[in-house]
């Protein structure tokens, strides 16, 4: 397996673009992205569970019931939540689409990003919707650029594996910066891929592999309402196509996996404001679900997170975050070591604190990606999850994010 | 009943003091905070439910076991917790202290606020012990000014009310800016009262209040280590005991909560970095923990507090934080209004936006004490949570905490 350039694109029979519709603004901002698949695909998507939904969620969930999508179209600018008439705007898009590309309208995924709750017009995507099909082609970058909202950096990554000798590629696509704390869902990634899979094994890796990557990315502990991972695979690599566990699934598994925390780390390390990636490895968990909350519990303290702003070693919040992730842990067998690509050091040995150089700690936790390192001591169970630092410029952000 | 002036001492029989004894380097802060009763009094305690939990903790939980206690002692600039010798330390203190007052060392209650994981040394304990007790008397301010961390004003209340004509007398003190998410018990709070109840209904009264108080407050999400609420209860207003249920006790009641809602608001409103209070209010909610669950999902939503800073209305925000708060409401019957004293405006009406003014909408959100309104439109239970906006100043006070 190998990482490669290409983004949705990577994969064969895959086509994007992203452009400006008029939903912002700002002329210089694409809003309205594109990936159409030249041939019809399987589709698996998983949704967030907040209970306020975006409108572009429930037209999809009813439109990929069958497992079938040919495209996906996105707006960023208005998220079409909270919106009267946000059924119909969503359903209207996915009409005026299908006509420009000859699809069946019920083939479309669509999806919304932006402020909540703010009217929405048809008419920029009426505007729009020529130029966005016309200029479909091998655009990952610009469709990236066309779901971006508070994103620094455009987030996209592809690899290449092989099937039985045959070359399979898959490749995705995310936006996601703030109102992130996925639960059950994330924010939104648009996975492509040419290996021939069936619908069952495409869901099931799908909702596998999220509970170990998006569902332990957290920037701000506010989960979206917006979001939504698709993955489409189009079978053009023509390998024999999966349709049960083993080893091509595997191999499947492996490559999605990559995809998949590539782009969750990029999403935490351009977390709104954020000047760090931070990566909390828990390991000698009871079992992985102490693991993974005992993760989450120290990536979401605001406390931990200022204090990794302010590269000071504070590990006593560490430890205070473990203690209340309500989970079974013996404080007193707790080690805990902060670590990056430049040095390591042990802060916590069995819950008390050691003496350590804070000079060493310091220049540790001022690179920009640290790692808050784990040892619970009491079984063999490990975790990973993502988040970032808070900052003066997330408050900034937030403080007058419509205006 | 009237609110009254004297803190912990309004009620009869109680003295206090507060002095600089050296845990901190600055003289110029005060350290060491003491509460007396010339009478042992009764005494009723709930203590943070975090896991990693303050050395003093478990000292006082075994101290009052039999419920009875004549004094508390409270120091800040170090919390005591994860450390070896804590619990030596914490012992220690009680018996300096009791040596010094004359009385059994199990009489006394103690606690400690601070770094967490930093050494303590007994010696400035020795040192200022004999000024400490000397310095006794009508002196809640000092004692006040003791406990602070990095609260920004002393927190102060009592009120005096009448049980079958008997005058009597509630007041407490209480400190908390960061770290406070209660979950069961709470920030550091004294409380004292010449009222005669009973060891059982102190117990009763003080459980019962918490959960509508202290434990519907949020700074920043996180459960302190060291939180514990103590009311010490002398009878030295003479009135019959309150030994069950009844019209004393609900008068009792009542005097409490005056004293924990004001306690809870100066908290919220002191919170590190806060420029204003939150308060939200839900009502028409199906039962009561739902209205509880949903006005605390939306104070503690980070996005909410940023808006809230910058006087942003962004409703939208409101509703995510209702929507992933997991609880049973019907999103298109949610109402919600921004109320302050100047005024209150309508932002969404059945969970859609109406049209308002932002000007107007801006002036409101722009007070000092700002009221999140939620009507669920779904039942007859309510709640209210508070907390504070999360500001640039959150972020710099949590960089370099220990510095």
């Amino acid at each position: 397996m190998k990482f490669i350039n290409g983004g949705v694109c990577a994969a064969k029979g895959f086509s994007a673009n992203g452009i400006h519709c008029g939903i912002r603004k700002n002329r210089t901002k694409k809003d309205l992205s594109l990936i159409f698949s030249s041939k019809i695909a399987n589709v698996a998507a998983v949704y967030t569970t907040n209970l306020v939904k975006g409108a572009p969620l429930v037209v999809t969930k009813n439109h990929i019931e069958n497992g079938k999508a040919q495209a996906i179209i996105c707006n960023s600018g208005n998220a079409n939540t909270c919106n009267a008439n946000g059924v119909e705007i969503a359903e209207k898009t996915c009409e005026l689409l299908a006509k420009e590309l000859k699809i069946d309208s019920k083939d479309v995924v669509v999806a919304s990003t932006g402020v909540i709750g703010q009217e929405m017009s048809l008419e920029p995507f009426e505007k729009g919707m020529n130029a966005l099909v016309s200029g479909l082609g091998d655009n990952s970058n610009a469709a990236e650029e066309g779901i971006m909202t508070t994103d620094t950096i455009a987030k996209s990554v592809a690899v290449a594996f092989e099937i039985d000798g045959i070359e399979c590629k898959i490749g995705g696509i995310a936006k996601g910066s703030g109102m992130i704390h996925p639960d059950m869902a994330t924010m939104l990634v648009f996975i492509t891929t040419d290996c021939a899979i069936s619908n069952e094994m495409l869901s099931k890796a799908l909702k596998s592999d999220i509970q170990s990557t998006f569902n332990m990315v957290s920037v701000d502990g506010d989960t979206s309402t917006n979001d939504m991972v698709v993955v489409l695979a189009n079978g053009e690599a023509k390998n024999a196509e999966i349709t049960s566990e083993g080893k091509a699934f595997d191999i499947f598994m492996k490559a999605l996996n990559s995809v998949t925390i590539a782009l969750c780390k990029m999403i935490a390390g351009d977390g709104e404001g954020a000047t760090k990636l931070i990566e909390c490895n828990v390991c000698g968990a009871k079992n992985e679900d102490i693991a993974k909350k005992v993760a989450k519990s120290v990536i979401c303290s605001s406390l931990v997170k200022s204090a990794m702003f302010g590269a000071d070693a504070n590990w006593g919040r560490v430890l205070c975050a473990i203690g209340y992730s309500k989970c079974d842990v013996d404080v007193s067998k707790i080690d805990v070591e902060f670590v990056a690509s430049t040095g390591k050091i042990l802060v916590c040995k069995n819950g008390s604190g050691v003496e350590f150089s804070e000079e060493l700690a310091k220049q540790i936790l001022l690179e920009k990606e640290v790692n808050i390192d784990i040892n619970l001591n009491d079984g063999n169970s490990q975790a990973t999850a993502w988040g970032c630092d808070l900052t003066y410029d997330y408050v900034k952000i937030n403080g007058d994010y419509r205006t």
